[in-house]
């Protein structure tokens, strides 16, 4: 039946997790909710409860499973040890790898930082595959972000490479970020930060808009743009100047051949993308003005394809 | 005799060389002009030239070099392929690698961007030494730098990974920079952007300051830090401000073990550090915060141990 590995990723309310053959195709996708009560005790062992459980049910034995592959919320280093994952309610530093393969009788796992497993998943087998250099940026309730380069997870000393949301990208706001600082990226380009941005600018004056009689989300918000609303539109160049400058920083370091947009805001479509870019480039080193900017096509199946990633490489 | 390896180090007026042992121990260091004249023409001629009678004059045959390690003023990628190279007036896009091997008779040859390679010098010889993930920052007249994680140069799409001086920085600069945009990181913390901050907030006031008195050279206003100089101490929080900040983005992006600070302004001594790392400290997500700082110890060797490296990695 040949082999196979599992990759899973692990959000605060439910477990994804994939079956996938040596050669990395997806045979079998599931979900299992994430009990987070008694400090996240149950996790582990649930996971690796239902991936004897499948394992068995499809017919593979223990010495089939070429590994297991697992992203979590919050900074994984080179090694497999967590630091703190607060929406598993995680406080303990602990090897992960080591834990979930105690749990496993032995089997192999290899662990990583969600947001950066799901980028490898993209470079890997979504819109970022057959670059060598992918920088992906995921724009949901926060921002999370990857570096990959040659199909690996640039990781850093303590698990955080990546974690462009947490650039300094300005002097002017005071409001703290979840991160304890201040003027993060993530504070302005986020689902979050384009409904803080959209709620500068209705306060700011009384012009007519749309968003006075939408719900004030960045659906609504790119769902205005799209139908030419020039405060929404003042919005949306807002969100590009801030992200667009943001990724011109990270092309002077990393230089990547791609950058693939991803979470939630990217689920609006194309319209967020000349926001982007046209600011990207305005502030971009000359050599690195080329990069190219794709959406994600993965979705939500970024983090298994990237979990299973880890196993392969 | 053993086997032995090349360091070259091309500059606009000179280039370094270096003949290594294969276990990279400088054995020999000497240094030729740099000929721009004819579009540059003579530079590959001639370090081959200078290669050849080395090894023959200390009894080297041509199979006993593993290899030659070359760094250059301009952008390589991965291939060897350099783009521009204005301090050479070579203005072709060529392989530097393949007609360099071709000029010693097919030796190895690998190319890299000098900051590139002189962080590796670093990383490797250096300061850096025993570290994973390192960030290399040189301060001269403009701002190199280099991003080397586990022994490699991160070179990027088109070879401008680590080209840490354009980062942009600020909206408020409205003057140029080399490199067409304005607001880029070197215009504040090269010594070129030191004299300007200096010479703004000379203009700012009447205040007495020793650097009224002193020529308006980076080194000049380190030393009337050093002497307590009310001004300069000002100039040198601007300073930290504006690089600070540059690294503590840097670090959301790769997160390194260690900063190495290096080039000419490095060597007015620790007074720089405190200025980086309180500034650093202020805006670097918490996860980063542990990052160390030392200054290179190098100095004009870094690209010479470099260039070996390459060879040997």
């Amino acid at each position: 039946m040949g082999k196979i590995v599992f990759g899973v990723d692990v959000g605060g309310t439910s477990v994804k997790l994939g079956l996938f053959d040596e050669k990395g195709e997806l045979k079998k996708k599931w979900s299992i909710p994430t009990r987070t009560e008694d400090e996240g005790a149950n996790v582990l062992p649930d996971i690796a409860a239902s991936i004897k459980e499948t394992a068995e049910a499809e017919g593979y034995k223990k010495e089939d499973i070429i590994g297991v592959g697992i992203g979590l919320p919050g900074p994984v280093d080179s090694k497999g040890v967590i630091r703190k994952a607060v929406n598993l309610h995680w406080n303990r530093v602990f090897n992960v790898s080591e834990e979930l393969s105690a749990l496993l009788d032995g089997t192999k796992v290899v662990a990583g930082n969600d947001a950066n497993v799901a980028a490898l998943g993209e470079a890997w087998a979504g819109s970022g595959k057959g670059y060598e250099n992918v920088v992906m940026v995921t724009l949901g309730t926060g921002i999370g972000g990857g570096v990959i380069i040659g199909g690996k997870i640039i990781t850093g000393a303590t698990g955080s490479a990546g974690e462009i949301g947490h650039i300094h990208i300005s002097d002017e706001l005071e409001e703290k970020c979840n991160c304890g600082n201040s003027g993060c990226l993530e504070q302005f380009a986020s689902a979050t930060g384009i409904v803080r941005l959209l709620e500068q600018e209705l306060a700011a004056s009384d012009e007519d808009s749309i968003m006075r009689r939408e719900p004030h989300t960045a659906k609504d918000m790119w769902e205005a743009v799209k139908a030419g609303d020039a405060l929404a539109i003042r919005v949306a160049e807002k969100f590009g100047k801030y992200l667009g400058t943001g990724l011109a920083i990270i092309a002077s370091v990393v230089n990547p051949d791609i950058f693939i947009i991803g979470g939630g805001v990217s689920m609006s479509g194309d319209v967020i993308m000349p926001y982007i870019t046209d600011n990207y480039k305005k502030h971009v080193f000359h050599a690195c003005a080329d990069a190219k900017f794709v959406r994600a096509v993965l979705g939500n199946d970024g983090g298994i394809y990237g979990a299973c990633k880890l196993v392969l490489e």
